[in-house]
């Protein structure tokens, strides 16, 4: 189970993609494969969530890290960039690396 | 304590700003203010969480709301619109609304 807690002891990429909508949903499937069968056992991962947007036109990876070392170093992974190759030739992305600062619910 | 869950009956806002690197902390403040007062309290809200950037110049907002609909009345809330002034003076930002397709733990 994902959660966002500032307790936790990890760093938070957040990647919002943008698409054309032909490709919305190829793209939503290329992040979902890519977390599925590589990312996931990339030392340091902790979660990825991938969100679908409602204007058809953008995908965001909010994703966990142990580190940002782990982060970076999966950016190298031949793995990895395999799996962005065709993600980078149908969309653009924003990408930054977060830490919680302040996580407030309605059933706090 | 929030979760993303793709089984969650909610909507996700997530809301990317860019800020000048001497305003990123002070926009930091303006936005768990807005958070801690205003924000919890609309109907429809379920939590929001605030993160900000390690390269001093982006903070985001992990939001999430029961429905579309209540995300879109608080747009239109005056006190949450007296909120965002100040915000939207020092920084420019990058909303979407977004569904939860998949979400992949280590710990799963």
């Amino acid at each position: 189970m994902v959660q966002i807690n500032k307790a936790n002891d990890v760093v938070t990429l957040i990647n919002v993609f943008t698409v054309h909508p032909d490709n919305h949903q190829k793209l939503v499937d290329l992040l979902v494969e890519a977390t599925q069968t590589t990312m996931c056992h990339i030392p340091g991962f902790v979660s990825a969530s991938i969100h679908k947007s409602a204007d058809g036109k953008h995908v965001a990876n909010y994703a966990q890290w142990h580190r940002a070392e782990d982060f970076q170093a999966m950016l190298k992974n031949p793995l990895a960039l395999e799996h962005m190759k065709p993600i980078e030739e149908i969309a653009t992305f924003d990408a930054h690396l977060y830490e919680v600062v302040e996580s407030v619910s309605a059933t706090d």
